[in-house]
């Protein structure tokens, strides 16, 4: 799979950091490549197949998932190849045998199409959020690699939503790398950036993804200086009036009054990163505003999370902005969005003509509704969501619906260009608009905010699905 | 910094993969940047500094973390250079100024010391994982990249080894990959092996770090080719009857009878990935027994963590193996490890033998221990760990005491050869042996297992520590 004929790089680091783009074929699991070797000698391995990746329900008390990670995603499925030194790693540890399945690895590029909903998107309990159309055999390679990045980037985003609902128009900023394994910090700011925050404490985010970062000084600046004094007058001389000044080292009052002293009435900010925040800003903001540091901000972090930020805001803290880490990037307690990747259609021979038929699993809790699924989603007269309506049967869309399926990939080519954060930011803020507000808090009303209602059958089925042909 | 003379290479998919190894240096918060740069204008940037990484608390209820990730976290440091490329980036977007600052990054490369917790080892509250000394600007910068790496791994490997304890010497497989960014569900195969796991479904980590891999089919699999028959019989041509076949995607012990059937009574093993686990392997070992297939393995799987296998265990139900996928990977309740990065020592000039002081902070529950900490482990008459001692004073190392302190790095130079999981792993185990073996369960009766004792101090105090010199 290449990218389309624009020429766009679907990795910016990979040529900025001078390196050749890796392969991600075995950031995957052992046994998609004996799920191969054996459907290769059965003969299912060329059959046409449809794949979903849906999530069967949101964290509790969830109103809507985010998406985020699309272009990873098809970043990853364009790297996914088996390169001479990969297959001979698989051959030597006996995972695979030569013949047939090395000359499958070697062919090896998704030649398929992706349809899916795109980045800064909702998506609810069985929404489609790809689509994924092969042989079977390419398709379920790809697995894990799909569901690795989804799964990471629509947690970050989704909670990053959450805190954006909460945070009513405040700045946000990311500032979870230290917390979270450093790859994964590049795309939780990104996916961060998506869900609503502002800025990331991030440097390859800011290379890679163009995303604004921030920041000034740690404790240890001002300890390595032996007193704030000296340590805000180094900030200032080089970092200037407007930085941000952390002023609770040693007590957030005196390290104020300290600041203003050093740096003058138009200090830009303060930071206070510990204690009640709650108290502690009203009095900073007493006492800045009584030094003559009206316009100072007042920058809080400390475990922060969307409950905590709502509790500010309800409160009206008077706080300019919110620095948000763990939380974020750990997906406010639901670190992977539970999304899966399953066999929803295959067709009964390799025949080109082949008719798919819907499969789906009958073990208990875990029931998969069968069919490639079309999404309409119902619109009310003020344009808010209603209802997710997921068809097997054509769909033919209403003037009240909207469909949030895109097409992404065609014959192995890359067809949609996402590699924008901010266009994703703004698609996510625009879809969050469609909600109800009582919806957008972090004790939402609905749960999920709209209904996922099937068309055609009746619930989360499993095979068969009669309206698409016959049974397993 | 570079490997030692050994010319170990750190990351050997870096030449597997065909990949130039990738800067480390924009990993990391911005604010690193502007604190090297206020204290390069301050003069404080070149003083003799020292930072400890520790964790100021376990999470509830356990009884030890244990140390993962050394060797990225070297391998990272290693690569910590900021290339023309990045220095133009920084220079673009204005976080940087030409001038000292840009002399400085040119020049970079850490050339201080490091030492440290070997991987595997066991560490508690305020334990120091890492102890970095070098000039102020040198070692602050790695804040970031450093606690990414630990926070990941040690998260990860301490919920292994709690799995492990529970497991009770059954067969522990990850299959976590798909619920955590793919770079990290590398990480985490490598972690959790440390922590006592036996293989990963993760290629890469086979690829990279040599841990054992495993699976065989999943629920696609059998879909695809309609019914079990047709799917058991395929496996059986390819993987042979020795293989793991998958009995639940429609009735368990339908898919049991099918399964002997078309492999036969010595059929390897059996998964079982849904439904009521211990009633289920109870029926699957009788109807397995039945149809003599008595040597067959129960492996079990969906949402599994340290509590469920321990259950499992205590009803004695007959399972051979553990498959545990999204607890593991994301620390199973705890995703990071809550490690920090705090200068504890700075010298009050740039002159080679300025004397150190010991520094902290006093924010409210946030409080520090200044002063670079030797530590001894004590140990009682059976061999069991008692106490972990803390002290600023230099240590004598009696009989009855260990310490867990390594040196890492030497004048930047790579000391330890840590890329071998399997060492570290069995350093694990051994650890831990050592814990009571009511500290080995999910539910530990001491949380922590054993004290943190301060010698010649009284409490994690903060600045200033009246034995080693000045306060701030």
């Amino acid at each position: 799979m290449t990218r389309a004929a624009t020429g766009v790089c679907p990795n910016p680091a990979a040529s900025v950091m001078g390196v050749k783009r890796p392969s991600s074929a075995l950031l995957t699991d052992h046994y998609e490549l004996t799920m191969v070797a054996s459907a290769l000698r059965s003969g299912v391995a060329h059959r046409r197949a449809v794949f979903e990746v849906f999530a069967r329900r949101l964290p509790p008390n969830r109103a809507y998932g985010v998406v985020a990670g699309i272009d990873r995603v098809l970043d990853a499925v364009s790297r996914f190849r088996f390169d001479e030194d990969t297959i001979r790693y698989l051959l030597d540890v006996g995972i695979v045998q030569d013949g047939e399945m090395v000359e499958w690895l070697r062919a090896y590029a998704f030649r398929g199409d992706i349809t899916g909903y795109a980045e800064g998107e909702l998506f609810f309990p069985y929404s489609p959020v790809l689509t994924v159309t092969g042989t079977f055999a390419e398709c379920v390679v790809l697995e894990t690699v799909m569901l690795s990045v989804l799964n990471h980037d629509c947690a970050v985003a989704s909670a990053a939503a959450r805190m954006a609902d909460a945070a009513g128009g405040r700045l946000l900023i990311e500032g979870g790398s230290r917390r979270t394994d450093p790859e994964s910090a590049v795309a939780a700011a990104r996916a961060g950036f998506v869900g609503g925050f502002d800025t990331t404490s991030n440097l390859e985010a800011g290379r890679r993804h163009g995303i604004p970062t921030g920041g000034t000084t740690a404790h240890a600046f001002v300890l390595a200086h032996g007193s704030e004094e000296a340590a805000f007058e180094a900030q200032r001389a080089t970092l200037g009036v407007g930085s941000t000044y952390l002023v609770d080292t040693f007590d957030v009052m005196e390290g104020i009054r300290r600041a203003v002293d050093v740096v003058g009435s138009d200090i830009g900010a303060i930071r206070i990163d510990s204690g009640q925040l709650e108290e502690d800003s009203r009095a900073a903001r007493n006492l800045l505003d009584s030094l003559g540091a009206t316009d100072c901000r007042i920058v809080v972090s400390s475990d922060l999370d969307e409950f905590k930020v709502a509790q500010l805001e309800a409160a009206d803290a008077p706080i300019d902005a919110y620095l948000v880490g763990t939380s974020l990037v750990t997906g406010s307690g639901h670190p992977t969005a539970q999304l899966v990747y399953k066999l929803v259609s295959i067709a009964d021979s390799d025949a080109p003509d082949a008719e798919l038929r819907a499969v789906g699993k009958l073990s208990p809790g875990k029931r998969t509704l069968g069919g490639r699924k079309d999404v309409h989603r119902t619109v009310d007269a003020d344009g808010r969501f209603t209802g997710e309506i997921l068809s097997v049967l054509p769909v033919e869309l209403q003037d009240d619906t909207m469909n949030p399926q895109v097409p992404l990939v065609r014959d192995g080519e890359i067809v949609a260009d996402l590699t924008d954060p901010t266009e994703a930011r703004q698609r996510c803020n625009e879809r969050r608009s469609r909600l109800r507000d009582a919806d957008r808090t972090p004790w939402p009303t609905h749960s999920p905010a709209i209904p996922t209602i099937w068309e055609g059958v009746e619930e989360p089925l499993s095979t068969p699905v009669p309206a698409a042909g016959g049974a397993q």
